[in-house]
Formats: C-alpha cells, structure tokens, sequence
C-alpha cells in the first residue's frame, strides 16, 4: 500500500500516517520525491483494505498494491481449475455447452428443447425455474414444478442442469434438483446467497453483475471460495455501457483478462449480453477463438411463443448450425466442443 | 407498443404480427410508410412486455410507449407523496437529514454520533448493523447488537433510526428496531427481498442499483408498492461510469427526472456517491437546490479511525457547518432543513 | 511513479527496470514487500509519462504519482484565476450568465434572443456560427453571416459574444468576431485546434468532451496554457453514461473536483447535458449551489420553431423565472448572478 | 417518426403537432391510445430531425423510426462493399493485417518493422508521422520526415501504407505519401476534416470515437460518402467503460452489428482497446472469428524503447505466433489471413 501525500503535509502527517500504519502491524518505508512524500506500507494486512487513510491530515490518496483476492487467484493456484459435474470437466480440453429455454414454461416445451439441445451436441441444460424479472408484472417462472420438469429432462435426455438459485430460502430445493447452481448477474453481490451457496457441495456457476468490474466480480468468487466451496465457475453475460446497439456489451477481454488473473474457468453467455438472436452466432464463436470454457446459449422451439428472451434466442435450425461452426473455430485454437 | 418491420417484410409477416397482437387481445392499427410497415398495438396489456415479437420473422424492431410501471407514476398519483415516520413528514415542506456514521462500531461511538448530528439538526440518525462488503474479509457489521445500540441511541436522543436490511431472512429483526428500511444499491434487483419489505408496515428507503436506469429503480418501487407497500422513499447514491476522480458519479438529474416521473419522495447520498469527505458539502448544497427532499450524510465521530467509509465521513465540525449552509439554499428554494 | 514487479520477477528484471529508470535521469528506491518487489523512481520527468515499461519483463503495472499536468494545477498557482471579458471577471465574486440561441439563424431571432436575455440579466450573448451537427444534412450554421449578426447584437445591448471555433482553418475570421472562443465538446482533443487558439489573444471557452475524464480535459486546458494562452474556462456539459432519461449525465461533481485540482473558472451547461428544458432550471441552481462560476443556457424565442436543439431551449418566460431563482441561491451562497 | 403526446394533451395541442408535421410536408396519422395519443409522421425529411417537437406544449416524446442515415447502409446497397488499395481487396475473402510501431520513430526502426511484418504476412505498414497526445509534452511524431520514412518502407517492401492525418491543413502532404489515410477516435466528429477526406480519392480508415455509438460512427461514415469519398473502412477500437481492467473496451459486438446494418468493410484493432500486449492475441483471433474483414495491430522490434505504446506492442515473435494462430481461425470461418 502507498499512501501519497498531499503537497503541504508536513512532519506532523506524516508521522500520524505512518504510526498509525505501524499500530496495524505493517512496515513503513518513507521516499521524499521531488513533489510528494510517499510512505510505503508492507504486510499483506494491506490487502483487508479496513484503512480509512484519505481522512487522515495531509493524505492525498492511497494506491493499493496488493490484490484484494487471494484464493481465486493465479498466485494461490499456479494451474487451471478443472470443476467436475458428474463425467463433465469444466474448464479442460473439451469446450461446453450449456443450452435451453430462458424459463422452464411447459413439461413439452422443455423436453423438446432438452432433445434438440443434446442432438446437436450440448452436455447440460439450461432453464430457469426462478425468474428475476424487473417488472413485477412479466412471468416469474414454474418455482418447483420447473425444478421436476429439468430433473425429468435429465433422466430422458443424460444432460445435467444448470439453473438459477435466487434466494437462500429456496436454495436448498434448487440444490437438490441442479447440477449447477447459477447465481444471476443482479445478485452477484448478494452476499448472504454468496455465503449460502459456500456452503453446498455443488458447483456454482457465477454470472458477472451487469456493471461489476472484473476484480469485484473475482471478490464474489472469493466469497464463496472463502466459504468453502472452490467450485466456482465465472459467467462474462455482457456489461452496462451507454451503446444501445446491443442489450449489453459483452466484455469479451474478460475472458483473457481473467485467465491471467485467475485458475477459475470462464465460460461465456452471447445470448443475454447481445439480446437479438442473429448476433449470438458469431459472438459466440468469438468466444471460443478468445479462449473461453464453455458457452450458455438460449434455444427455444419456437422463439416467437417464448414466454422470456425469445427475441435472442436460437430456433432449432439456427442452433445446429451455431454447434458446427463453432466446433471448427474450437479445433483451430486446440480443443473440441463435441 | 409500436412495431417496425424491416424492410424485407412481406404481407404474411405483417399478418402473422397482426394476428398474435389480435390473439392477445390488443388492437391492431397498419401504416405503411415510404420505406417501413408500421404496426401499432393499443392497449394496456402492451406494458407487461412478454411479447417475443422481434422473433418473428420480418420485424426490425419494437418501440414501447407505455411506461411499464403504474403505481409510482404520477399518472397514478398527481400529488407528492408524503411519508410519515412518526412526527416527520418526508416528502413534504421540511427536508430531512438522515446522518450517522457508515457502520454501528460501538455504544460510545454511536451514541457520539447520535448526539452531535442531532445538535446540528439532523432529525434521523443512520447506522449499518449489516454491512455489505465487496470483500469477504473486511468489516460485516455487528448485526443484532448494532441493532439494539441504534435503539438505545434513539430513546436517548428521539432521532428516528434507518438501517440497512440484506436479506429477508434478517428482515423481521431489523424490522423490529427500525425505523426505515434501507435497501442498498446491490440489493435493488433482490426481488425476495423486495417483496419481503412489500409486506412489512414501515417506510423503506430504496437506494438506486450502481448501474440501475431510473425506470429500473421505478420498477424496483413498483415491486414494494404492488406487494402493498405505498411508502418507498428512493434514494439517488451515484452511479457507475468511466470517471474516477470520484467514486460514482452523483446523477442529481435523477431528482427532477425522479420528480417529473413520480409522485415519491427522493433524497440524494453524496457521501456514497462522491467517496470523499471534501465534496460532500458542495453536492448537498446542490442536491437542496436540485428538489431533493432529504440527505443522507456519513458523519463520525473520527473518521480517521472508522472501520467503513472513513474517507468520505464528515468529522463534527464539518456537519455542523455543512447543516449551516444547507439552510440557507433550503431557504433559498422555499424550503428548510431545521 | 511506482513499478509494481510481477510475483515471478527476479533480479535480473529489477535490475534492467532500475537501469532503464536511472539511464532516464530518475533515482531509484527499490521496496522488497511481502509478496511484491516494488520500484519508485522520484522526478519530475516521470510527468511525460513515456516509459514503456510494462513491455519489460517481469513488469506487472506502472502506477503514476504526479498528475501530468502542471500549469492548470492549483500547485502551479494557488489563487483562483479570474478572466477578464472586457470589464467583465469571470470567476470571481459575481456568477456570469451566457444565454441565447443554439443557432444564429436571423438577425431578427438573434436581436430578439439577445434583448431578452440582456433584460433578464444575462452578461453573455451565446450563439453558434459554425454548427458541429451528428448528421452531414442537418443545418451547419450562417457561418461569416452568423458572426455578422453576433458582432452587431453585441454593438446594440452591450453583451459580449462567446461563439465556437470548429477549425484552424476560421479561427481568424470566428477570433475577429467573438469576445470568448469556444471550443465544443467534440473538439476537446483536437489538438490542431487547442495549439490554434494557444496563439490567440482572447479567453477561450473549453467544453468538456462527452467522454473525457477530469485528467483528460485538464490536460487539454494545458495544451492551450502551454501554448501561451492562459485565459481559459472549464465548461462542464454533460458526460456519456448508460441512462437516457437524460441527453447526457450531468457531472455537477466536477465543479468541487476542478475547484480543488485547478485554480481555472469552471462553467456548467445544464441545456446540453440535460436536453429537456423542463429539467433545466432545476439543474441550473444545483449549478450554482455546487460552486460553478458561471452558467451556459440555450434560449430561444419560440423554441418549438429552432432549426437546432428547441427542445432543451428556454422559452424567454422560463428564463426569466430561472434568473429570479439562480440569484436566490446564488445569494445564498455568498454570490451573486446579477 | 411517432411524437407521442402526454397525457394531458388536448385538441389544440394535437392539432397544432399535426399542423406543424403537415408544413414540413409530412403525411399525419393520429393514434388514440387507452393512455396516450400518438401522432405518426410519414415520410423520408423525417431522417434530417430538425423538429422541435418537444418543444411544443402536449409533447411527451418522439420516437424516430428511420435511421438518421442513407449512403452507409444495408438498403443503399445490399451487397458487402470491397475496397481497393492497390492490388488488395478489403472487404473480400481475404482478411488483411495491417501491422507496424504505433509511431514512427526513425528509418531504422521503421525499416526494420516493416520487414518483420512483412515476413510474417502483414500486407499493409502502419505507423503514426502526426501523433494525438494526451499530454503536450508527449512526442507528437517526426511529421513530413517520418511519412518519408513510410514511403521509403514502401518501396522496399511492396506493404501498402496507412498513417493518421489529424487536420486538414496538413491532409495535402499525407494523401501524397499514404496509401489509407486514417482518421483517429478523437477526430471522429471532426467534421471539417471528415469534409476533407471526402474530397480526396484515398480509401479512408474511420476509426471509432471512444464513446461513439454505432450509429454516430456511421453517421461520420455518412459525412465522408455524402461529401463523395465511398471508400470507407470502419475500424473498431474499444470504447470507454467503467472496467479498467483493459485500457478500453473491445466492443467485438460492433463488427456483426455493422454487417447488420452496413455494407461497408469493418476490420478491429485490438492493441489500442486492450492496452497490454498479452491480451492482444486471443482478442485478434475472436474479432476473426467474429467476421472482422482485417486487423491492425501494434508491432515494435523492441516495445520497451517504444517512444509510444510500448506496452501494447508485440515482439516480433509474439507478432509471428499470432499470424500463425490468426491463419487457423480464419480457415474456420471460411476466410484466410496470408
């Protein structure tokens, strides 16, 4: 941690500054430069970030130096991650897809979409039960009853399931249905389900908050691996920006960006980040030439029925062409989607 | 709701749309333009929004004229809102002072706080026993004791008390001891939680999400009033953009959008908002000449010492003077805060 | 300027990152941390930042001490500077109003705009003669003939003229006519342009551009500074963020930001930012509460009838109402507006 | 384009919007709604947007619905433009690179990039002779010298060559040397300069304003073809966002959405949008995959003593290796890179 001074803090700050950082246990080094005075602060006790410095005489600002993250990072885990569900790795050579309806609407609806998914190559279905919608008006989704219908979908068709947990309350009845538990992008920092999901033995598939920065969303990980639970796999769906042209801006860098920083796989949803269907295909192959785990891609049998997203969702065609080409764009950077 | 065909669309692709508006009960108007087909939808049902019309083969796009809310409109309600919490009216005449340190740390420090901000004029004391933290490893508050030290502070001091609620597990203590509910901005699109405070018989204060669009931060008020809880007081607390010489950017457009929109209250929280303690001042006074209806200050009794937000505390010297001068634009604008 | 070595770093790196920094003329402090080896090169050449030296090995990231700029810091020179406009002083005691048209588009709308504004005390005629328009068929402005009338409204009420400069190439002729040359939001980093008007003996009006952090504006202040021109006024005019609710965010926070880096006059544009005239007012008192020295509004005869942005244009009562309550808060602030 | 009338709208109002669209010579439809009335207006002057309607009492809003440009779109012209430079087509089958230091800096270094990228399959040489700093005291390009040095890079390589013009007093001398005159983020909305280049028979490289929307960007394109230059290539380099953990934000997104609504070639510049060398790679081969028709990518032989974005500069072993992993993506999807 650094702590600049302001151009008139004289001796009296900057002893308060650097007793008050050695009372927290850190080692201070002080560097008089042309301008400013610095004052070094060394320990990892930095990292807790509880140092309420600018309020202090003749600070001008802090620089931290120090990841505030320590378990989801590339320095506490040097290899990748590869999470298993059931015969599934996650994150290893073999890219997945996770494929389905927005919501869970009918038991037909859902076994059609089941079927198609698998034929063209998906290993795990998507469907929400659960439906954060912002108007209190629009389909909140079946609750348990979609919950039964994915599980009779897995018994039919052998994919897994992936599906929204949006509340502690009703996370163990999702647990016990879902092979992988999502935490939706508007409750990324909804920490008492970040704590909760810590404590379930499934893994949790983490969507970025639609205006999270990529360490704040790397802190989330950190909640939950710091809870107990080191399954964690992260979901870029697309950032708030002032463009309009799209739903939201995918954020595809942040798929490098966090294979630097972090052993955690990434996978990437094209569907709810561009939010018209005809821009999903070459987002999505995108995504895997970027170096991305996985994909989550919205199919519906018959789109313009949808009771959520059928603007940007696949009809069965549009998805059996989307698996092809983008198997070729994965054997061109190493791996294989099928 | 209106619908812009492309321009490829042919006179099936306009029937089609035409027969699943009519289908859903709507009525349907044609107009044939120099380069597009139009199609208007009349009626109310057009604001539940869960057409996938833009799936359907021939449409460009669609454009909404209806706003999707209702009960926060002042179409609803042409009057203010007034809010009662006990004596104080807010929304009306008078402008409220919500002030307090961020965090409950202590008897001693809180009941410091309570005392010099009810000097200075301040009417509501605020206080977080539960405190969400980007990181896992910083402060969480001191959950029910903070909640029984606010108590104590308002029979001492006849301030009324507003506290953060997390999660509607929570939710029937903190009810207990407060006197508003505060929703936090990461919590805004927590829907169990929204409908949780829809049920509770006290007024919440609903800050806006970091990234929430005004009508979003509407909807999120149309969850608690259509669940039965008329007294939403919206909070404006900075939004997330590029700039980082603060730490949001303070959107105080939002008060007289809010106020040309709405018939609720609104307050603006520089502290959140601006990050450090020297602007505060400045963008409170700014707030009171905007319209807005109340503040919501961090102030503590030594900020350089606070475990949360000491940055952006103001000490007690500060408040009393910041209480100075924000009279005299309350005044100003035919208003008054003490 | 600190370098911050990667975990992986070793001797070899630090050394050719020190040699590199010493070569340059730097001294250099090496800090062995906990986890982090850390470089700090004091001087104040560290200001031109062209250091490339993230592309050495074992580099992780540069972070900057000084801010980059010198002549429009509050360092340089610690006094407000106040610019005369003729006997007028800007950024002085006395808040200076510029009203009137977007466009000059008649010697009978522009003498009209220009009584009236002049009755209800304006100081300022605003007025473009050269139009930055998005589209290349909307109307650019009366060009010379424009300036004509400015110059002559200026010789019958007394007002003096601030009118755009859009290029090098008509700044001599704009430079005749106009008392303050503005530079529009759009141009802020044109830097043909800044170094053209550097050269010219009149105050020039900086727009911020729609995207420009505070740095970056200030820097382009210190290219027209570093030229020879030190007469210049900051204009704040709206920033680009997600919401729409608005034309453009209005960053009233810059005002107290810029009063506490730069000793330059700073001006708000609440007609741009904003876009709706009902919005204006309130934002032009939250303008002055804030600390702005001076306020930039759009006035138009009969705004339904302009050929350019009528719909966040005054009406000539509106304006006259706003001027009666901008004085009251500028009283209230210890200003004055009239 | 619809005006849609607020609720209070009367007779008169409607009647007077209604008049008003009739003397523009537009065709007036009126629309009762349960709520609002809306008036459509038909005819293609709706696209020049000078209409104060907001201005008018009873308006609420208006909503355009033909796009504000002609020239650059899908329906002027429906098949994909091809843009010659030479012998190379861009636009066509063949994706081009466009490779070279971010300024030139002397023959040698020049001379030396230009072989190397060359090599390794590059067909055209970039490299800035006019520099736009952020900062004045920054190196601001060797000027006419370093076009000279450009020329001569020609001439021994065969590579075409692109390099920035940044005003239109200096346009004569670079049109003379370059191949591709390109227009910086910066001067996007320089309308006298995008003038300019109409005027000159070169193909021009429009790169994206860092906060332009994609329709704003073609609307500059719009500038360029009205003014009768058709050889316009779009060139993508992220945009701002509040994630800094990039230097910008790649908006990969923008290349299927042009396609969508253009017809003109778009190629991407990953250096500039991530600001650090390592995540240029996996960017460059997504914005392939994505169906970019080009890249253009920062090359230095020795980055660390780069006088300009050193840090974003690939070694030409790392350049070498990314052309290699370029050429499989672009084989995927059908195209080829070499």
């Amino acid at each position: 941690m650094i702590v600049v001074m302001n151009q008139k803090a004289n001796h009296k700050h900057i002893n308060a500054v650097s007793q008050r950082l050695q009372r927290a246990g850190l080692q201070v080094h002080l560097s008089q430069g042309v301008e400013r005075t610095i004052i070094g602060a060394i320990g990892d006790k930095t990292r807790k970030g509880d140092f309420a410095l600018e309020a202090m005489p003749g600070v001008d600002h802090v620089v931290t130096i120090l990841k505030p993250y320590t378990l989801v990072s590339r320095a506490f885990k040097e290899e990748d991650t590869v999470i298993k569900v059931g015969d599934l790795e996650i994150g290893g050579q073999k890219i997945h897809t996770m494929a389905g309806p927005c919501a869970v609407e009918s038991r037909e609806q859902l076994f059609e979409a089941a079927e198609l998914v698998k034929k063209a190559g998906a290993t795990i279905l998507r469907g929400g039960a659960y439906k954060p919608r912002t108007s209190p008006y629009a389909f909140q989704g079946l609750e348990e009853e979609g919950l039964q219908y994915l599980a009779e979908a897995r018994a039919r068709t052998g994919l897994k399931i992936v599906t929204e947990v949006m509340d502690a309350s009703t996370l163990p009845m999702v647990a016990e249905y879902a092979d992988i538990l999502q935490i939706g992008a508007r409750n990324m920092q909804n920490y008492f389900l970040l704590r909760a999901v810590a404590k379930v033995n499934k893994p949790v598939l983490l969507k970025r908050g639609v205006s999270a920065t990529i360490e704040e969303w790397l802190m989330s990980a950190e909640y939950i691996m710091a809870g107990g639970n080191y399954n964690v796999i992260l979901c870029e769906r697309g950032i708030r920006t002032y463009e309009n042209a799209t739903r939201n801006t995918l954020d595809l860098s942040a798929v490098p960006v966090i294979k630097s920083l972090s052993h955690l796989p990434i996978i990437v949803d094209p569907s709810h980040a561009l939010g018209q269907w005809k821009y999903v295909s070459p987002m999505a192959k995108a995504a895997v030439a970027a170096g991305a785990d996985g994909l989550l891609i919205e199919v519906h049998p018959n789109p313009a029925e949808a009771l959520c997203d059928g603007q940007q969702s696949l009809t069965p065609e549009n998805f059996r062409s989307l698996m092809e080409e983008i198997q070729r764009v994965a054997v061109a950077v190493g791996r294989s989607i099928i």
